[in-house]
């Protein structure tokens, strides 16, 4: 299935119209199936939908670990994946429990987990220095050809210790979250010594992703909100925003990154 | 309640760090009560609340017409908002129905308006000079003293043909929408001689906002999906998207931008 959608558009300033070809991104509503039940539909990028799963049902601690997990396969047309595990069946209850409409618009998700999810605080002693985590910074923030084409996608990366990297892109913020630390832990990596940098806000959600999948620093090259700090701040997740042109907002927890 | 937080951040860079201070967005959990019961909440910047509750309701079905609310009150801290009204009890249920993360990320709502909710196509007659819209545009793309301060939130303004205009803000570019329209509405006003301008991106659910409104046009700063443009094309809203620099890309139903 093809990402990118051509469509002729009439471009109109004061001066007249001409047609041009346009490139938009081809979202799709895509089902989340589990253990044979449809869980719910997320309106998304159809391409990592198994990395989107995972990260999803981790963040959410319906599942609480990878080895939790059966199988996964992905509908033939990409517009479904399905997912057989043990799961914690009051955390799956949890994600109908209240709605709240988070920042991205919507019945939020990851919102939910707040009260009813047990969580540590974060303890990892991974540090980063400034120069390497600027370094990653700069590599992120090159557009990538579905960026480049659409104008329309937010990208996430986790940046392991050992070197590894996992990135992914889609329509929504907290997708490419997903997708990306859902790939890492499927791949069977511990995200306890990395980094995350996001595209996106960094909301109250986000810090919450970070605690249930337990990465220690976040770092996005746009703004932080207030939730979102008071979060990280709660949980032990090192955040830091607006990072652009050499320079970062460190909001929280700031030992990890030494000079 | 302020609106704005002030925090203490350390900036740093490869040279060093220094303690600044930074302005974040304060956004709140607030709650949304209907005829008594909660019906859910929403991450959203505390203002417009009752905008917010109308527009957001109208854009789901469940109130049919600005008619049909008999009473709405805000509480003191800002944190829940209560309306009273005759509803469509059959569109609150729809809220509930399936679970559908937008690409706002999560689950969301306007999404299920589709298969449930009987829509006419958009036939109004409306026109706009390309002139005046790309005056308008101007006129939105200058900063507001909020995003210039938190550099975290999105805007929309409902322009009427009679020369009024509402204005919201907000975390969410869905809920800057509900609270401009829903304002309008509130004060009497009706949307079908109108555009719509935003800085959010335009997915499906801004196409079907503006069907629930009436709204025929609808113009984004930022870029548009193929399911907004589907959406868009089906139900005879004018859709554009990349407002910026004395241009704009009609995407639908271009006839009703005149010279």
């Amino acid at each position: 299935m093809s990402l990118v959608k051509e469509v002729l558009i009439e471009s109109r300033d004061r001066f007249g119209a001409r047609e041009t070809i346009d490139y938009v991104i081809g979202e799709e509503r895509i089902g989340f199936y589990l253990n044979g039940e449809k869980l719910l539909s997320v309106m998304s990028v159809p391409q990592d939908q198994d990395a989107h799963i995972v990260g999803f049902l981790l963040s959410e601690g319906v599942i609480k670990d990878i080895s939790e997990i059966k199988s996964i396969a992905i509908a033939e047309d990409g517009l479904a994946v399905y997912l057989e595990a043990n799961i914690d069946e009051s955390a799956r209850q949890n994600l109908f429990r209240e709605k709240t409409l988070t920042s991205g618009c919507c019945v939020g998700v990851t919102g939910n987990v707040e009260d009813k999810i047990a969580r540590e605080f974060l303890t990892s002693d991974y540090k980063i220095a400034i120069g390497v985590l600027l370094d990653c910074v700069e590599a992120f923030a090159r557009k990538t050809a579905l960026f480049d084409k659409t104008g329309c996608v937010h990208r996430a990366a986790l940046i392991l210790e050992s070197g590894e990297i996992f990135d992914a892109e889609d329509i929504g913020r907290h997708n490419a979250i997903d997708k990306a630390i859902g790939r890492a832990r499927l791949k069977g990596f511990d995200p306890s010594r990395s980094a995350l940098l996001t595209t996106g806000r960094l909301s109250m959600e986000m810090a919450m992703k970070c605690v249930m999948h337990r990465v220690p620093i976040v770092v996005s090259k746009a703004a932080v909100t207030f939730q979102g700090i008071k979060a990280a701040q709660e949980y032990g997740v090192t955040m830091a925003g607006f990072a652009r042109n050499g320079r970062i907002g460190v909001y929280t927890h700031s030992g990890r990154i030494v000079s």
